[in-house]
């Protein structure tokens, strides 16, 4: 119990935690690309775009190897499938990333399943068989592995069932991982819908969070060798009141004070549905406040996909279904210097422009 | 939380009871042949058959249709090949078995899998998509499903992650059974291994238990619709201490007592390595305690593979790779006599013989 | 961990389970008198009788030593001060119900305080010295001990940190009390106020129970010498449905079976506001329904404070301060036997009557 | 559940959080006189000083009012007793620590129980009327309370139950502060007694604080507004393997990275038998470690009893019962001197002396 990896050798250690710290390096962020092949088919059919797995290459190209990306980007999160695929000179996509000193990461969990009688709460799947998959992305070049659980806040959720259910799968997935060399990047994500306060969102964060902790903790996780992807604690999407970006970003500093180790290196801020401008500002404003209060060891930056990839996505309406990706990488290198900035509290709204 | 399957309608909480109660029919027992392709492979293969589809077939033909069978089971579970298997007459199996009288049941748990730096503590798997087999199960005839959780005994297991893992996942499971209309057998099975003795043996299955029961309430599993499969309360294997069959019994309706729910109808003990004869004189010394004692409100029965199959296998050695079907069905019968008399309290070691 | 009591002597394992016997004898009951002066005063003064000790002593004499009440009772409850004080022949009250056969407990805990910050959740005060107190306690002749931990429904509550907080004092409270050499009569008393449903407090009865024995058990508590009182499982004072009585009956019987171990010899409810027709004929009810569908082990009895002295105490009014004792121990007798009635399933509300 | 002290008034966190923030102050640590009139009293009569509460008075006003101690300290822990006393000048203590700018805390919690049946497991008493014992500590001037929650590293211990036990009595000792207006300062104290090694200790230090810090959070503590006082993590004191002492505060640090919320300002570390060379030595390198790795946002200072007091107590020897106050009150700053460099790293052993 408790023993904090002690069945690792040093070396194995050393390497996890290596990872962990290129990751967290300032000022960089990761790149989120690991929507299934149906999510990104949604999202290609919105703007014309058939959903063919070469219209997935060439996207996904664009979005590692846009000259510059790396520096802004330390990781890349792909779908098992992008694993397999190479850029247009051949090279597999995990050799390419690690080409430009970006850290190749793979989603292995599978589909949510919700409970029966929980009143929506769910359980992330893909535990069954877990270590032979990771082992089979490790081959192909993955360094990390990232697993989202997702939780809600409405009156009875999420329960103390649900949560313990999802921490512990997450601590379970996190043993996996560094057991088979993979950094494993646990992702709590507790959505943005409903009409909650964000003092209910801090209370929420911090009871799934230090559930989280402790079992990696009984589980004999090695700390130090894993990551944390979370959602900026947000009050709900349609709560009464409104909040300054300041607010916000106490609430997320108080929030990792209260709960999250230090051991943990990095986290990194998923998008969950905020827009680029709202997820910057707010992870703009959450550095600021790093800044002026300290007492902050985590290199706080952000996991984006939706954030990055909505914009993008728009440049292809009327194309007629093709990918216009010079566009595409413009836009997407001026969206990776917002976020850069934001990740060391020095994006300015104003002169920040996408356009 | 806890609230007792209240999302299930009063109709299918009506037809999870009566299973339960036919299951737990008393003197009658269930008949465990739910070994995968593997593990009947290994068992056939000590006796030298060779492990085809149509010899595992007419091997389970046999343990389901000897005539009389169902004067001593009510129930048997099924590996899922052989849901699909028919028999000699072109009866699907759980048809047959149906016909008899006799409650078919599945075992949809994959393998067994061990964690990372918990010394041998292991995890079951098979959560993944579980409501998706359940249902192709259910549609071929399946009434109930077993999922076995083994723990060991040693200085420092099982640990209370492991515990808290196996028996959180085993409420999932009986969640996601009771959705999908199958009553959950759940197995926690502390294997025999080891050298501690009787007292450490009934606090460790207490402590079990204790977690067991508490996350199926806290999952809302409806208690009624559920059975228990288990060990019965042994000292390890290595033990230095004798005990006496009496000893055992009171130490397992000690447990029973302790932890137990009365709303859990029936417990079918496995056999888990014991012969026959041993298995029978413990169950029936313990269901003769319960006569004495009063105060055990659960039908106390067995649930065994290898303590029937065991004797019936070496029937096949020497026979040159051939199953000495009416041979094996003789002896089989009469090991279900006795079965049946120790799940009343009435087996008699010295008249009952298998010879 | 979950050893049961290993550390005890068998004689006194011996000890606290026939004290535990005696006070589950079928048919019998325990009056509880526990008040502290100032709840007893109280009572008195609503009745304008003084609450004076003297007072006090001759009341209690009444409800002990009426000719006829251990045909009702097993077993007393008394406040500390009762313990030192003497009949009018000079016998001391543990003496006095030994000589009668009723047993006599004491309530060793303090006073309620609510927890900051917790909506109303308290705990019991009253484990700092506890050790000592029982001893001094026992030394007077008290054979059980009797720890109430209420509890509330609302909207919030009981928290999950409340719910701990109060059963794992329980059972260090009954884990102290066998070491001393008392039976512990754990007493979570889920109270009546509220506007919850009969399925919320079902729910809410079993996630708290199943704490409350998970906890003792974790705790080394011998079951076999431990007692439950509890309130009935009911709607809240202020919920809307309404229930009939049999319908309760299953809820409590439905909860029992759900949580509580067999090794729990005796319950007995508490009245906690009900008037005795009301808890006579939930009672009734509950060992009606237990009669036809059987698998109750527990003898389902009744600890009734309020529900029987209520009807006494009003016997003082207009009475000029006076205690009518001769009245007062007339209608106990026939409240006695009707709470004996009731719990033998045997109260016929018309027939029987208090007046 | 988790809502970080939400109950208390915006004014109350910052007044808590400012005596915190006050304590924390680098370099300076704390004095710690709490020790009850039994136990001062066994150290005076080793050293053959009678135990008056005259005696006992003048000791601590040296402890208290020598010229300079306010540069090395930033508060005092008195028994209860002392809170009353008054110095020479006729000034109460706690006024007198005041004066210098010494903060003043108490010991409100009173004698530890040995859990029956816990293999010597134990928790602390005292929560029964906290509320009203600190109101009147608060009154004499207290500003914070302390309570010691002792566990013991053997192989059963400490129990999951214990753990529990006295990680949840913490939490409800915090919560009850700091509705007093007390800064908790929380102090789980695993003891040095046992054969276990380093690798062992931090595994047992980090499942204690694990649950310490979850229990807190789930009751409600605002963690801003507490303290942490502990045990270094060492190895037990009959280990086999010998550490540097780099190696223990490697050790120190990881185990605080890996559980310690960063809301806690300052971790004050108890002496538990350590003399003082060693006692700073390790604090010395600990803050050492610190500076060189970085990421570590707690003060780390001491809270020292018997390292400071033994060397003083023994220059009473062969006095014939009196107190050389001038002598120790030379040695005692001297001593905090070197307490106060090792909380900064700035010990240097040998250049340090005592003599």
């Amino acid at each position: 119990n408790c023993h904090g990896g002690e069945h690792l050798s040093p070396e194995r250690k050393r390497q996890l935690e290596a990872i962990c710290e290129k990751i967290a390096t300032p000022g960089k962020g990761i790149t989120a690309t690991d929507e299934g092949p149906g999510t990104i088919g949604d999202r290609f059919a919105k703007v014309g775009v058939e959903n063919t797995e070469e219209h997935r290459r060439v996207y996904r190209q664009m979005l590692y190897e846009t000259p510059g990306v790396n520096n802004y980007l330390s990781a890349a999160i792909l779908d098992p499938e992008t694993l397999h695929q190479k850029d247009d000179e051949g090279v597999l996509f995990p050799r390419a990333l690690e080409q430009r000193g970006i850290i190749c990461g793979v989603k292995p969990h599978l589909k949510v399943y919700e409970l029966p009688g929980a009143l929506g709460d769910t359980v992330m799947q893909g535990l069954d068989s877990l270590a032979m998959r990771l082992r089979e992305y490790k081959e192909a070049g993955a360094k990390f592995a990232k697993w989202r659980s997702p939780l809600q806040i409405s009156r009875y959720s999420p329960t103390k069932a649900a949560i313990e259910a999802n921490m512990r799968d997450l601590a379970r997935f996190a043993l996996i991982c560094q057991e088979e060399g993979l950094v494993p990047m646990v992702e709590p994500d507790i959505i943005m819908k409903g009409d909650h306060d964000l003092e209910t969102a801090v209370a929420v964060n911090v009871e799934v969070q230090t559930n989280l902790y402790k079992a990696m903790l009984e589980h004999g996780v090695y700390m130090e060798g894993a990551l944390l992807k979370t959602n900026l604690v947000n009050p709900g999407l349609s709560c009464d009141t409104e909040y300054m970006v300041e607010e916000i970003a106490v609430a997320n500093l108080m929030t990792l004070r209260r709960v999250t180790p230090v051991a943990i290196k990095g986290v990194n801020f998923l998008s969950g549905g905020q827009s680029l401008e709202q997820a910057a500002a707010r992870l703009n404003a959450l550095n600021k406040v790093k800044q002026v209060k300290g007492s902050c060891p985590w290199n706080l930056s952000f996991s984006w996909s939706w954030a990055l990839q909505a914009p993008l996505l728009r440049l292809c309406e009327g194309k007629g279904g093709k990918l216009p990706l010079k566009e595409m990488s413009e836009l997407y290198l001026k969206e990776l210097a917002i976020a850069s900035a934001a990740a060391q509290g020095k994006y300015e709204e104003r002169e920040s422009s996408l356009r």
